[in-house]
């Protein structure tokens, strides 16, 4: 891994993100994929999301395990240890100078030498962005609670695309997102073909039925804010289920929750078009809102980004 | 759309490739995505892919037709019209200069302004490019005939992802690669959760028994390849049934052969190791495969690239 770095530093606006792609460093506007790589035209990627807030990484550990276990199940072979990917993920975030930052990795599969279709013959390459942290939903919406809908497109089934090594295969949720959009919610859930819940595009669904919380346990990512919110339920004495969860249940749901690192817990306050909670997040999202930031403004699971690894 | 060249055309080696990038040419080495565009990161994305043999396209009004059903289907609304499309890529090839070659045409979702998840406020836009051509299979597999192998992965159903709407999901057929690979297989053939034939990576699959051609109807591309096919079959006689078919008739088949863009009909020898024909492609495949050949070279179906047209 070589550590070039882009030379006009001085002209380059670096707060709108900073990336590294395949041993280069250089501003988030430079990082881009060949037109003709597989990991564009065959979708063959895999990737990781972590946040920083206020100069800390959150479950830094944890996104780093996770995309390793990606990047096997796919089998990717890139040559950046786990301890050489930390130290550019530090890196990128110094570059950009951001406080607060959504810091992707992603493996791709690069290709092979014209002609050859084979992906084991492929050189497999890292890229890495940090941009500006946006939350999955702007703030007047986290008050008012999200506005949710079933989506008619079934999920993907993990037999076919494995959704727990986290990839781009977005298809179903990208045309459920205009589904959304028609019925006038914010985001789309999406069922499996069995009918019962699986995930949405980017987080993970958590319903609340007399006091008891309840997340499915198959065909969806294992996200780590959904890995910290079960870590929470065990402090806050809550109960919590992971098993299959139908469609019928998250419609006569008390609360429903989503998580994702773009934003930690966020609370529902509708589902197909049904108010919950006098159409505001309810009191076990919102407890659960109030002590994950609490819990990462306090240190919990953080590492502070080095700035000086610029 | 604005019809920019890339200006140091003296020291650019075009013979590798010409390409277009929402409204800019460019040589292919230069035609990159965003690391941050939606195409990339969500998979969200169309495409389609035509060939030019000894200077002549073939069939580009289908696949330009077939390209606009996939635009509509997944939603864009690139600038560019089909007579624009079809300049383009005229363009492109004569930058090229090539006499063969793969011809793409991509739309991509673009991205909404930072903090914005819903697609229907993306800037969508078209990338294409010209590259040598290349076939699916080397000349001494087209002698020797194709080794196939069924996969155990499922193809990704129709109901998620459509794929008469040519698109990039090949998370499955990825896989099912590195699993032909290791069987000792050129390539996979998928099934759906039925155990009923749907397609391969980047080709249509045909079985023949007793004389008789059959292909499935349901759950792959209308590749324009297989409806070649079908159209020779009726010139020569031969009865063509379009309909579900099972594992097991594929693996009792007289013959296999595969139709592709990148190669026209190209015939097997093996399934899942048991020998077909001699261990060579069959009477029929190859009787498809000498009559495509001859009726691309007659000029049937074909347009002359604009060589002129740089």
């Amino acid at each position: 891994m070589s550590m070039m770095s882009s030379t006009k530093t001085d002209a380059i606006d670096w707060s709108k993100g900073a990336a590294y792609v395949n041993g280069a460093f250089m501003p988030i506007s430079e990082a881009r994929v060949p037109l003709t790589d597989w990991a564009y035209r065959r979708s063959d990627v895999v990737y990781d999301v972590v946040s920083v807030w206020d100069g800390q990484f959150f479950r830094l550990d944890d996104h780093i395990a996770r995309f390793r276990r990606s990047i096997k199940r796919y089998r990717f072979t890139p040559q950046e240890t786990d301890a050489e990917l930390r130290q550019i993920l530090h890196r990128i975030v110094a570059m950009s100078g951001l406080r607060s930052a959504y810091v992707a990795m992603d493996c791709l599969r690069g290709q092979a030498a014209l002609g050859i279709r084979v992906p084991s013959k492929a050189k497999n390459y890292i890229a890495c962005y940090a941009a500006p942290f946006t939350s999955l939903v702007p703030e007047e919406h986290l008050q008012r609670g999200l506005k949710l809908a079933i989506s008619t497109i079934p999920r993907i089934p993990h037999e076919c695309v494995d959704a727990t090594a986290k990839n781009f295969h977005w298809g179903d949720m990208n045309m459920a997102m205009f589904e959304a959009e028609e019925t006038g919610a914010d985001f789309p859930l999406l069922l499996d073909f069995k009918g019962n819940l699986t995930e949405g595009p980017g987080f993970n669904v958590f319903i609340v039925r007399d006091g008891v919380v309840a997340t499915p346990d198959y065909n969806m990512l294992e996200g780590i804010s959904r890995q910290t919110v079960i870590e929470l339920c065990a402090e806050l004495g809550i109960d919590v289920q992971v098993r299959p969860i139908s469609a019928a249940e998250v419609r006569d749901a008390d609360e429903i929750f989503i998580t994702s690192t773009a934003g930690g817990v966020i609370g529902a306050s509708q589902i197909d078009g049904r108010i919950m909670n006098n159409d505001r997040p309810g009191p076990v999202s919102s407890e659960l809102r109030e002590t994950y930031w609490e819990k990462r403004k306090s240190g919990w699971h953080t590492e502070p980004v080095n700035y000086d690894a610029v």
